[in-house]
């Protein structure tokens, strides 16, 4: 080969930091693999729209291998990787090969935290991979399917009753997306049930939903959530979920919600291969990586997006959305060159460059803070939502098919993809025995810590 | 309810023929229940491009609700029809529940059928359902990850092969459009491996593939499926399948291939839902119904599409197409109201309209065999099968996207749907074990008969 004898740069993970990082070394005389446990990118911020039957699987990933054939110098490895041996430079794949490495990068990103809860993960799926969203999917529309087939109005009522765990963005949206599809999608679809009767709740545990945004936003938030006709309780915490329903501690007390869909949009915590760097982790499992996205002590060993703790000027943290992986990746790039060159990096430490945030939260509804404080709510906070989406999904033939499908869906209220698919277990409308947690959930890109 | 008077029609199956009769009893003086195990209507002709990846699954199934929304005298039920029972006028579900009916169609279609030895499902899916499909294009795709991880040039080879059994309509376009996702959509995409040098075996039991076709379309199929690049073997009868591959008894004797990928085409069995009837059925499981699509002896009872074996004039037996569903659906729709308004219906036996068929082998390549002896092969026969088929995809948007979806791909050789989703086990490149065959294929919409 003739890339042999260059330094070997291995990245894990083909998220927004993989590739963003694989992309900004195409001209770097490195070789470079890609590992990833999946064939596929996922554009991960719609993939709740997978989950509410608006958009396809396809339409939102891309295969790896399509994404970086035109680049040389990048071998795309379908493969788990179980360890890093920093100390021999190399990593471990689950089915017992080692790959050497003379730099690495760890972008293997976040899953789902049920908060030592880890029974939860059946009867309430977080929002992670494509499996994850597929299974959603099933659970929304099954629901209402199963709704109509019950005589008892309890039966139907707890059917009919959908919970969002977490107020968060994934969780605003999905609460959204629930409510429009139960109040305009469904509305006149069924002959004895009537979905516009359905209960959407989203559930915080915390005084305010959308923590993170400026006081305004997250009242317009709230306020257009409300619009929709989901139900927002904050101060809200969850104590347990069951098959049945969930139970809440409120400021008014204990309540238990008869409800037989629940989604988790709560807890995330990094992917498990940071414990086996052996370096400090933070609470959430995230690398404390250095000022240059180093794992402490590892000069060649880098660590970006979800799984890295990066502390900025202002003492906060860059947070864990797609734009920080992106900068993140390309700055380890220029690090990764500087160092084959022998150049210094450590004068030049990572900087974050905040473009502003975005949730959006139904047709015409969501919120925006961009820089210089503009603030914006409602339809010009939703255009500037869909331009950025459509602008930034990987792979041109996608951003067309996705107008397309939200055109339709804007002037239809249709969604394109509903399908239940997988299996779905036909329980008697009499057993006590629910028909939401079946299987686990489908295995995701990284597994929870245990 | 303001239809509660009215005579109630039960129809089993939202395929082809269970939709076109719902459809023509839109004016009756009826109500109808129409009963599917599933959600979704499939058009199960595109079925195959789904398993290569070039549609999504959206593309080609649309929820029965929305397509009859509109049509205030169906109800739509989504539940698992386990007995006919005739004599007392009901259908029985799985979980104990009933529903009478005084006039019933019956429309549950066909399944594969392994000739006795189910223990190759699990190693060579066939094709009916969208869950058979994704399994089938993980398959594929997950193979030539597998050979781009393995350093052993045998075990390359052995995933790189792929065996389709079956030469009808099914495995021909299985076979084709593996060949080209081999020899055009991957051929750049990997670094070790030449996905160019795959073998693409299509094995049939009888002299000729296509058998229901003239000789000289069958002889133009074949020469289009060589000039792809797949290997066509006739009278190659397949003995046994297991996870290393298949063994064919062929007229130069018995042969072992070495295959990590076969896909099943071979065998088609009715629905048993059949032999609860109580009536003659033919060896592949299907009612032989009197000339008005009647059950042998139950007047209110019809059998249509797949499930019904329906003799014409000519002793040939209706194929199992979905024109002919359409027909025999909107006829039984006509002998319902007949009966309701107590016309005799038997003065008007079934009569299927040919409207020619076709069988598409990849890009520019099809056959079609079309009244007046019209016989087309090559571009020709490949713009009519496009045309024909976007035309009957149900849904004006799918119809939209469909051809967006194959523009592209004409125009760059690259296939949407490259996703490989659901469990997939790593195994090490020197186990034993398949990494294919694993998990049972996902439940069909009805379970091949034992």
């Amino acid at each position: 080969m003739v890339n042999g004898d260059r330094p070997h740069v291995v990245i894990l993970g083909g998220g927004f930091g993989g590739l963003y990082c694989t992309r900004a070394l195409a001209d770097a005389q490195v070789r470079i693999t890609l590992v990833d446990k999946r064939n596929h990118h996922l554009f991960q911020p719609l993939l709740y729209q997978v989950a509410t039957a608006a958009l396809n699987p396809a339409d939102i990933a891309q295969p790896i291998r399509a994404i970086v054939r035109k680049q040389p110098n990048v071998e795309v490895l379908m493969a788990d990787v179980i360890k890093i041996d920093a100390d021999h430079r190399r990593v471990l794949f689950s089915d017992g090969d080692a790959l050497s490495y003379d730099y690495l990068v760890v972008a293997t990103g976040a899953t789902h935290s049920y908060f030592g809860h880890d029974e939860w993960q059946s009867v309430a799926p977080g929002l992670k991979t494509i499996e994850d969203a597929l299974e959603i999917r099933k659970r929304i529309l099954f629901a209402f399917e199963e709704a109509e087939r019950h005589h008892d109005p309890l039966a139907q009522r707890a059917w009919l009753t959908f919970v969002v765990v977490g107020g968060g963005p994934t969780g605003v949206e999905m609460a959204g997306a629930i409510a429009e599809i139960a109040f305009q999608t469904l509305k006149r679809d069924f002959r004895r049930i009537d979905p516009t009767q359905a209960r959407v709740l989203l559930l915080e545990g915390t005084p305010h939903i959308l923590g993170t945004y400026p006081e305004i936003l997250r009242r317009k938030a709230a306020e257009q959530l409300v619009k929709l006709g989901v139900d927002v309780r904050t101060d809200a915490r969850v104590t347990h979920i069951a098959e049945r329903g969930v139970t809440v501690d409120m400021p008014t007390g204990a309540q238990h919600i008869e409800a037989r869909t629940v989604v988790w949009g709560a807890g995330v915590a990094a992917s498990p291969l940071a414990r086996t760097l052996g370096v400090p982790l933070d609470r959430a499992g995230r690398v404390l990586v250095t000022p240059t996205l180093n794992a402490p002590g590892h000069e060649r060993v880098f660590v970006i997006g979800d799984l890295a703790a990066v502390k900025q000027k202002s003492g906060a943290l860059v947070p864990g959305v797609a734009p920080a992986a992106m900068q993140e990746g390309k700055y380890v790039a220029q690090a990764i060159v500087d160092l084959v060159h022998e150049k210094p990096i450590f004068g030049h430490p990572f900087e974050y460059f905040d473009k502003g945030s975005l949730a959006t939260i139904g047709r015409k509804k969501a919120i925006a803070d961009l820089p210089g404080h503009i603030r914006l709510w409602g339809f010009l906070a939703w255009m500037a939502w869909l331009f950025i989406h459509v602008l930034f999904l990987i792979g041109f033939r996608n951003r067309i098919l996705v107008l397309i499908e939200w055109t339709w869906a804007y002037a239809t209220w249709q969604r394109g993809s509903r399908l239940i698919t997988g299996t779905v277990a036909h329980e008697g409308p009499h057993t006590e025995v629910s028909t939401a947690p079946r299987a686990p959930v489908s295995s995701s890109a990284i597994s929870p810590p245990s």
